[in-house]
């Protein structure tokens, strides 16, 4: 099949380039379970018809990063967010503020905050702030209301995206995280307690989802402001 | 306990009346296991406290509803919505539309439609646009584009969210309904592939959670058009 | 088989009566499942044998606490714990209060606080103090340290253990409830929530289970103070 | 065990040599679990039995593979399939179309074009058409349309079948594939949502079982052109 | 929304009337969770716009059946399928063997093979045909082998269509139900099971669905025999 | 603590001495989880103290069979079992018969066979016999029928047992193996297959756990033959 | 289909007239979800075939019961067990003791019990001896050690195989209830916990299946006494 | 965000150096899923803020361990609890009583026992105690009595603590381990096996969370002795 105006034929995939025409979005690759010259090839194509504007590869795996850097030297690597973007961000509308209850919720939360920056949010970290020492929430409740989307990130019980809930009316996007053993069930407790939610508004996405709360907050924030959508 | 300006003892609960001014959000009961006599008691007081604007009660039962029409009976029961308001709904910002699978996905939509409402939102329906007749998605593309906040009710296998999510970037709340059966376990299905949905951006609520959907569709819609939050 | 001193054959039962001398704790009947009839003959049974103490049944059905009043007019049926209490309440040692998040915890919770007092232990009880409403429960802190065990009895995401557990270090049970729909999967949710608590110290029973919380607590507020175990 | 007519005894195992008379098809091997050497000795076996017939093993490791190339030079290794073929493919009757929702379900969708093949099916494959850019669909309406059987391979979210199903009345098996993470559990979510699809005759195999789904659409093929079944 | 020739609005549902031109499969109401005044509606309006052929309702109620008996004299209720038909049933072309393990799986069975006549399939029903007896199974296996497509119902372990597909090569369906207790888990025992079936080609529906299974067997039934498609 | 006539204290286990006196079954180490070391000093001690009757050690890794092939030369190393034996075999009494639905079952039957050996009865073995050939059961019947007891292993869907059940009357114990992918979900697939069997009496042990049907199969058949017990 | 010597064909059942032959058992009737007037057919069919043993029908609801009372005025209602038997019982051989662990679990004991009369063997009960009461069951460890298998009866944790086995080493049968309620879903906690049993011998069935139960133990405790197999 | 009172800012985390004041606990460092640097920067920072009284950190991995023995040569570390303890431990209060089920058991005993010697008990260890041997079980009895408060730990079918709770009246926490295999899904079994005890009075902790366990035990132990809390 030869390329035409909205895809690509790679071989091995047919590449989206319509994408940002229809929903406004970026074009971004999930690289798990693809081979790292695979990765590279779709972030090449991709970056070839969007020069302008930065692509993002999430879930990139070691070498696959190291494949990055020596074939795409412009690319750049976000260590702690697992991630790749390839090209200029765009100006930020808006703030999106990713709140995460422990240190080893990081790396979701880290892949939130920098997919918001990439589909056009401004973005504001708060670290570290668990259910189980409440007097740290309390303390950032004025950033939290000044916020246009709040990403919670939570693991274990995942209880914070409820207190988070109760103390402002932002709209708020949870994200269970695999963190946790035994009963939790790799993320299952925390995403069951935030569909339970007894603070009203919270909406959730899969465990370990940071890409989609990101997706999300930022097509939040961006309204919020009344930019280009 | 005696009242003070932020709670009020009735026996058996003690009644938030503050929640406005921490989220923004109007007082809401829900119904569900309470006996009809605490409903009426708990709106009453909510109502007396907030004469001016609308206070909620959502799964109301038959028996419930009967109740708050004697005595209540400026009361509105909203039977598709299985819920009931007491006060002046508020003026609309920015629209919230609601798009639903199946005929009896209703309940649900309607219960979504109507939280909205009550939270300031305007809010438009669109019915029946099932993915097996995905020709009847496609007419109505440019009304799903005009929203600033989508509702998508699906139940069974729970596709209708990533088929609209590929067709626009529209903030988006995925509601699994409980419709199905068999292997549908009750909502898990549709829940689950909300979840998993490879359209980016696609938040989910509880299996049927209507109210939440529209609290939060109507937080980001009423930002999305600038107005009070 | 014939009596003898350690159990009672009423022929469709084998009635322990040396539970006291093993373990402390008075006889219980749980009535759930047995016909109103055997919920009599066994409470008459452990009565005869141990006509200083009361007598506890849980899980008492409308027509089996019928049965009771016409057949054993000094049983006392305490109808928000769906229980009856026959012979007199032990002197209590030590406090337990018990910790509900919502309204319709309510039964689970008067259960619980039921049981503690058969069981030797002063009880004091707080509602509704979810955690959407952190406020409500920090303007009880007080009493809540003050307590020598706490019973936290929530449905839904079950997220109050995890934030009493990080204001106080009282010993502690949560007591999940099945209140709550879709996803809370009968109280799975709220469960899950509790056993996964980042609050070290939460410990949990059963969902629903209030009886077991409560013996458990008076256990543990008796010998705080010394008394006789 | 002495060899006899239907089974031959290969210490290891018994070989069912019979098994195209019962039902048709030609003799396969599942390797997963076995042993190199015993892939090649039931490789081996099989294809004395029948030389003028191909024999497919399906889930070949890469060192099962290696040893298959040494020891059996004629074999065939289909790296995308992990799968090795032995002896002539038959002649095509009917026409099978496999459709892969994203790159990833490639190797699924690759056993299962395969395995139709082998099974005396021509087949065309599809890739790259999710449903979260419904027109890539909508543009190979007319390949699905003119083909005996469909096999459609979707992970996460398993929602391709429900639209293809909406668009044509061919008869279609899905094939959920374990692509995915978080709260996908393996590929549970992507089978629940092909068994609940609303779409009608959608028929499913177990997730990632491409070679099921060959066998099956080879003989619903075969028998739409009238061929020997 | 007015009526146009792709959809008619009825108000509470909007009734899809080109799916034969899209699918070749005549119209069909799911009757569950729909008021009798709905389900005979949509029948009515069904009927008008394809007068020539039937119009099938499935999971009919007895209060539903007797309204469709008084409203529209000239439907036929299978109460077997608990279904009910409007217009002449097709010519058949093809024949779709239903087979059932035990006397308790007949609804389903009845169901899948009048949805097969509907969709212009013959039939023929073999029952009561357990792997607990395996005798009654080899006495049939003539009339299996010259179906075009069996569709195999069975409850508790789900072991029947293995044992057949062990024995012909003909398309086969697998309906597991929800006969069964305990550990049947609402018939999960007997879809996991049919799901791994060591008998290759052996492809499921959802639990309960007869409708799916025979929509899919006309199908390729149909096909089978060249018939218009 | 010092050692007793009951228990020998190790250190790190206390042994029990007098197993055989309370239920006529030999001494058995469970090697998994256990370092080598410490499965040759629980092997070294219980043979010291029953230096006439065999100690069985079962789920041993490579390394701990290794150290016990250099620390204790007289043990037999089984390897198809993953066990290890010290100490003479008992005298066989009765007869169990092990029967294996495919090859990758073989480690499972293998350790069934031998601790029924161990426990004292004789064992005989039949391989290769899948629900989807039942020509080759049906060919070994006699065997079947002969046998005191049958332990019957099977993965996938785990049907062999209902087949078996249904031909023979003799008591039956269901092996479910973890033989599988995908939707068995890890044995449990065949799990709920046996445990729903429609064949009477057959009785199911954990997933892979021959050895547990070993011991129960051996205490049948020996007491079949009117053996010591 | 005309009657032969191994079936009867009641129109909608073909009964298996030719069990005992093959497997020594006599034959039974699953009266769940069958219509009172088929469970009267099945059984008058039955007996007629044989009339000088007892045939049994399990899960019988009153209204079945009622009418077999009128129509088959020879058959016996076991009420406790929810049962009938039509016809003479057979001579016993061998003991089975049904031990169950606490009042709630007597009618699934009861049908345990009666089926291994039914089927041949004496038997003996001991109820009401659960874990958390240890001495009433070293109380009977005499009866138990004298029986030629064990039925053992529980629900809630399911505890009690674990003990009796680790007392005795005769052949045991466990036999999760659904008695419980919260995370004992149904017996699954029970069922779960048998399976995992650390007492080795331990054969389970499913969930409240005391008839599985009943034909595994009565077939070990004939052949126990080298009675007619 | 720089350093107060009741927080430290470590760039990856943000310390809570307040908690003891909070909830009487020592500080805890959680390892699992922090980088070796990470677990050695807490512990000093910790350290150094309450060098009079131990800091335990808790599922330290050899990796991390090496690096704290390289770092902070006064730590101890604890290998067979995985853990490590740097600066003094407490005077003891009251007595807990560690009991474990089977040897591999040990690591999770330990963890509790350790962590209920930081937390201020004495601690007590019975070893190998498991409810197949139940006279091993008996022998302690006066043991288990004396204790302030007991934590009972079992993997497989978790019953432990319903037998010991039959036996004493003493507060008991379970603590379910992975240990098992199978259908003990990773501690499930246990877990729930120990929520639904029969024994009144016992509550559980996670799968293999033998921290939790040791915390709540001390704060019981040291209440019951009337030490500060």
């Amino acid at each position: 099949m030869a390329d035409n105006e909205q895809t690509a034929d790679l071989g091995f995939a047919r590449v989206d380039l319509d994408r940002e025409r229809r929903t406004g979005d970026p074009e971004v690759v999930y690289a798990e379970g693809k081979a790292p010259e695979q990765v590279v090839a779709i972030l090449r194509r991709l970056h070839e018809e969007h020069p302008t504007r930065a692509v993002l590869a999430t879930r990139v795996s070691a070498e696959a990063a190291d494949l990055v850097a020596t074939k795409l030297p412009t690319a750049v690597h976000h260590a702690d967010a697992r991630a790749v973007t390839l090209g200029p961000l765009p100006t930020s509308q808006g703030r999106v503020c990713v709140v995460a209850a422990g240190t080893t919720d990081g790396p979701v939360a880290a892949e939130a905050a920098l997919t918001a920056q990439v589909h056009g949010a401004g973005v504001e970290r708060i670290t570290d702030v668990g259910v189980a020492g409440i007097h740290r929430l309390m303390a950032v409740r004025d950033r939290l209301e000044a916020a246009d989307c709040l990403i919670v990130v939570a693991g274990m019980e995942g209880a914070l995206p409820s207190v988070v809930g109760g103390l402002v009316g932002v709209p708020m996007i949870g994200v269970p995280t695999s963190v946790g053993y035994g009963a939790s069930f790799g993320g299952l407790a925390a995403l069951l307690a935030m569909l339970n939610s007894c603070a009203p508004g919270v909406t959730v996405v899969n465990i370990d989802n940071g890409y989609g709360a990101g997706v999300a907050a930022a097509r939040i924030a961006r309204r919020a402001r009344g930019g280009a959508q």
